[in-house]
């Protein structure tokens, strides 16, 4: 019998489950449509379902796993007894492990979706080599994660790694949590849509992008952005650039707190426009980093994409 | 024999040697002045005699100890070959560990000053308890320390713990680091006094603290401070509120990266006005912290004192 392993990354969307064999290889992977507004136990069937068509494709006999990895959004740490904040699922406050238990007959261990993706990137993909690595992930918000010697930092209560709410600016923009001056509110899909639209809709700049996302900015996809960034439009790498120097900035902050020897840069964007962007962040990162030595520490593009989540969960 | 420890504060202006017994009493302690523009060689014959005299109080043998701690300023890991930065004794890129090690015929343990302070905050003082615990000294710079499960985070060049170099303005006040809007040019003696000589000398405001430190702005001392607080200084409150509000601001960014559940806030000033500029700490900290559950994480005034660096020391 081969000692695979087993994780799935729970989304607002989709639910993956990927199986790995014992040199973190994926042999099998099944993906289904996220159930829209269910209840615990009923999601659970359903990643039960994906869980076992990954397990076959593998080759694997989904009884032979003695634990499962669940990668989902919210506060979550391996042993939570209530998971708070998962909004994307509509839960708030719910026995997810207890419930997610009993469905699967075996343990299942529990992590934040975003830092399970720094935990797979800083051991099997970007940060493979490093100690201590820390990365920002670029998506609709910005999420992050902490990694120390190959182990995720929770913290207290589930909520280490939320780098899209540390403050680059007393006083700044407005973020959709409520406060103020949040990196998130710079370097996020959810931040740019809102600089675009200053720019676009109020001082009447023109703009590839508005044609690219039908003048919807609600749907910043990072394919038009990318796509509006290679075409050489004006505003799009205006705010881009000053959304990645922001990034820079911040990730000079956590930095000097978590003191990291690699960190690593992910997302959609970052993906797709890696050396060009990673130009402004170094530059927002060195402008702001305190060190002794800054060479020491390397910044790098995620490798992992999509399957970043997944493999993280069978990491925990 | 007793099991006693011993560690050693190596400051700017003095050496302090503490030995415990079992409990983390101190049982015996002893100060010299540090020699001015010494090298590591010298310096290690004078921190080996305070030692020895040390441990002449406590009634313990030298040669019964196991091994030393020392915290110092400068990037310092438990290990490092070479400690940089530590700008105070004039020394960076200095072989401190085996130098020590060589002088006191034992092992060293290396920890950076500050961190050091909360770590013994964190197991024998106002964290004690926690689990998850950052620390803020405000003093003549902002230093911090990050403590996981009563360990020290010391990061990948020691330089973990870093939090007067979190940036809470883009484009803010200078540092004297170089980079703008980091937290210690808003929360510390150093940022204060730039604050202070714009509202009296520029501005001209008048202050009691003008006479309290006879216009040297250069020599805040931390009791002058306190002092014009308590008198009711308008300017003296002013600068001082705001310079607490700007640490809660700072806190809740460091809380968005580890997610601690105690917050230790010491040094001097704070130390003495304890409850008054709590309340401004934690309206900057409540108006920034991005929770779910915001009462979770507690925030106290440090309990240990001018003993907590070599305390500290002894836990290394």
């Amino acid at each position: 019998m081969k000692k695979a392993r087993i994780g799935i990354d729970l989304g607002g969307t989709k639910i993956y489950a990927v199986v790995v064999d014992e040199t973190d290889k994926v042999i099998g992977k099944a993906k289904s449509p996220t159930p829209s507004g269910a209840t615990v136990a009923d999601t659970a069937v359903v990643m039960l379902e994906t869980a076992k068509a990954a397990a076959k494709l593998a080759g694997v006999r989904f009884s032979a796993f003695k634990n499962i990895g669940v990668a989902m959004p919210g506060a979550v740490t391996e042993n939570s007894d209530l998971v708070f904040g998962a909004h994307n699922l509509g839960w708030n406050g719910v026995p997810a492990k207890a419930e997610f238990e009993k469905w699967f007959g075996k343990p299942v261990a529990l992590g934040n979706d975003v830092n399970c993706g720094v935990l797979a990137e800083a051991r099997l993909g970007a940060g493979k080599g490093a100690e201590t690595v820390i990365g920002f992930f670029m998506g609709t918000g910005l999420g992050g994660g902490v990694v120390l010697n190959g182990k995720l930092l929770t913290g207290s209560h589930g909520l280490a790694g939320e780098f899209g709410h540390v403050i680059i600016r007393k006083n700044g923009r407005q973020c959709s949590c409520g406060h103020k001056g949040c990196l998130e509110a710079y370097a996020s899909k959810v931040g740019m849509a809102a600089k675009f639209q200053e720019l676009i809709n109020n001082r009447g700049e023109k703009s590839l992008l508005t044609e690219y996302i039908a003048g919807d900015f609600s749907k910043l996809k990072s394919s038009a952005l990318a796509k509006a960034y290679k075409a050489g439009d004006k505003v799009t790498m205006e705010v881009l650039d000053k959304a990645a120097y922001s990034l820079g900035l911040g990730a000079a902050s956590v930095a000097a707190v978590i003191d990291p020897d690699r960190i690593v840069f992910g997302g959609g964007v970052i993906e797709a426009l890696g050396k060009k962007l990673m130009s402004f962040i170094r530059k927002g990162f060195d402008e702001h980093l305190f060190a002794l030595r800054p060479e020491q520490i390397e910044l790098t593009v995620s490798e992992l994409g999509d399957d970043a989540v997944a493999l993280g969960a069978t990491l925990l």
